[in-house]
């Protein structure tokens, strides 16, 4: 086990309505005015952002609406965000959303005491010193950011998109409510992309180079054991409480670094996959499925025992003693399968991405063959990064 | 799942060496002056002690110490503490120590602001509105009150001992510093009687009549799994740093409530216990060894199929799908099994106990047939505890 210096004092205010009483949460901090960050379509459509600021008027704090993040953010909204923020003196961020609105109003927070541009931080060009508050109201289960410290945000500049992140102590949420009601109208395809990307952030974490890590695998495996029982649940009863429940939690406890601290971490197939989100605007869990079981099939040979390991405790594979491999490559079809029958795409055609476009991601990805690579459990330059996108792309079921 | 609000700030600083920076990790937070808590015994004749006071000399904070904790630590060295606190001004409590230790910082940083009797607030006549902070450097992997929010203190009342607990956010550590090298030199009946408590911790969030908390079962699964397989290696090897590092993050993530969240849970095995070690002065871990098999014993039948679970994903025994009583028994066998290979005791006999004393356990304990009642999973009354004691008391090898 690694040494590690673990922090993540967010406050998790969790169960039936209490989104209702966001207002009451955030006077507890002495907060005058907020600046709400939403997505504008569900929220507005629901009701939701309503209720959440009715509350905010209850509690006798007043509030200004930032409305329109899209999934994939842009640092447009951001500035927009920071300019508002300012002129209006807000004095915390109240994301009410799913992980794209959230890392909004993290980039928003970061950026108004900051006098240069925002996205310098995220260009690692800077270090924020200081940043608003941050509380959420969540309604996606899916990127973590409720209770994580990373934020991503997607930039254009000089005509490529440039999708990066950053992880920061200031980007750590104050407090996040958590109702798993408000998931119960997340149509199946949205709500498959959330378990695919909690279930990546733990893969992340769990394929990795570090030893005597039992505590944090068995953690990892646990979370992934639940999400898989509850997911096909949530999808064909969008309204049981129970399978959205789990499936909250677990994604919060996926990201929050709980099962991470300790080890190295791999983080290659997110990179992977931001290339593909950024030029198709694919839903970033639609492209996990298609890269992750690519990634694994790649780097299988790099730890055989680890993804049998994997095969056993996750997917309740039997351990092949005499070919550990074929256990090994069990479990990777076996989360295949998973996927495909919660519905996520399994190669490049089913997202509309197309392998003629590699040599042009691996540009956005910015490795060689030398010194640049992604990914820790695996160093991976370019070609290898290559040859995963095309196991990618030709992958038939 | 139930609603719930969970924060837990503790900032946990974790590896080879991190305790001779705990001054520059006290100094991050400007504080002035320490008030050092320790049993003096083990941090000083290692030379811990002497180590962190050096690391707090160099980062510009002075110091006082209090020395002399016992294990179930007393009220007298709490009012002492606080008297010392105030008159050298100290500014937040340093605890350098297992449980105990850091119970007593929790009690004297709560006892410094207060004008009335510290121990008003556990026996429940006040709340605290305010408290010093309290830091940790953990040298037993045991109460897990480095991240709980909880303290117990005895104090003798009229002849008798009452030893209470109080839980409230003032006792969660503001950070804590753990370097499993420090827990090389515990015996390994030491040892043992944490690695008890830990299991115990987990066990009393997962006997629950809450439905449909997988998640936090699978998390706790994990953790006794762990446990369990890395406490025999501590046992034999006993500067192993890898199973000295699982079992400290253990007995962390084992009582800071991550695993508990959610949950209705039971806690009458602890209160059951926390008479034995109070009439005994028996190690809380070796009386948790004895009392939970009874306990398990006597409520099995309350829920077979959640002790079913436990004795599979815990033991790994085979479900007996046709009598799973069987594989609910079986796993109860297996934990008594494990418990007596790593030196635990398992009857009242062994731990000095006398089967005579349960009408006096039972006045201790302060439960009557009728209103009064331990435990959440089962009500037990006085009659149901005593039938747990005398199970305790005659379980024969």
């Amino acid at each position: 086990m690694n040494n590690f210096d673990f922090y993540r004092p967010t406050r998790y205010i969790f169960g039936h309505g209490c989104e209702n009483d966001t207002g009451s949460y955030a006077k507890e901090y002495g907060f005058k005015k907020a600046l709400v960050v939403s997505g504008g379509n569900f929220a507005k459509r629901s009701g939701l952002l309503a209720r959440v600021c009715s509350s905010l008027e209850r509690a006798g704090i007043s509030y200004v609406s930032l409305e329109g993040v899209k999934p994939n953010p842009r640092a447009d909204l951001v500035y927009k965000g920071i300019e508002l923020g300012r002129s209006e003196n807000a004095d915390f961020l109240l994301a009410v959303g799913g992980g794209s609105v959230i890392d909004t109003a993290k980039a928003i927070a970061l950026g108004i005491p900051y006098e240069g541009d925002f996205f310098d931080f995220f260009l690692g060009k800077s270090k924020p010193q200081k940043a608003l508050k941050t509380a959420v109201v969540l309604t996606i289960p899916a990127a973590g950011s409720e209770g994580s410290n990373s934020a991503v945000i997607e930039k254009e500049i000089n005509g490529n998109i440039v999708k990066n992140g950053l992880g920061c102590d200031f980007n750590v949420p104050l407090f996040s409510v958590m109702d798993p009601e408000l998931t119960f109208t997340l149509p199946a395809y949205q709500t498959a992309c959330g378990v695919t990307d909690m279930m990546a952030h733990i893969m992340e974490r769990y394929f990795t180079n570090t030893q005597n890590v039992d505590v944090t695998d068995r953690m990892c495996e646990g979370l992934l054991c639940s999400i898989i029982a509850n997911a096909p649940v949530a999808i064909t009863e969008p309204d049981n409480y129970s399978a959205r429940a789990n499936l909250m939690w677990a994604g919060t406890m996926a990201h929050n670094n709980i099962c991470g601290v300790g080890r190295e971490q791999d983080w290659a197939t997110h990179h992977l996959e931001h290339q593909l989100s950024a030029l198709y605007d694919v839903a970033h869990g639609a492209g996990l499925a298609v890269m992750f079981p690519a990634w694994m099939e790649y780097c299988l040979r790099h730890d055989v025992m680890r993804f049998a390991q994997f095969a056993v405790r996750v997917f309740g594979i039997s351990m092949d003693y005499e070919k550990p491999e074929r256990t090994a490559k069990a479990g990777i079809a076996a989360l295949r399968a998973f996927l495909k029958r919660i519905g996520m795409p399994l190669n490049f055609e089913q997202i509309g991405a197309h392998s003629e476009d590699i040599p042009k991601l691996l540009d956005m990805l910015g490795v060689d063959d030398h010194e640049r690579f992604e990914g820790h459990f695996v160093k991976l330059h370019r070609s290898d990064c290559e040859k995963i996108y095309k196991l990618a792309a030709e992958y038939r079921d």
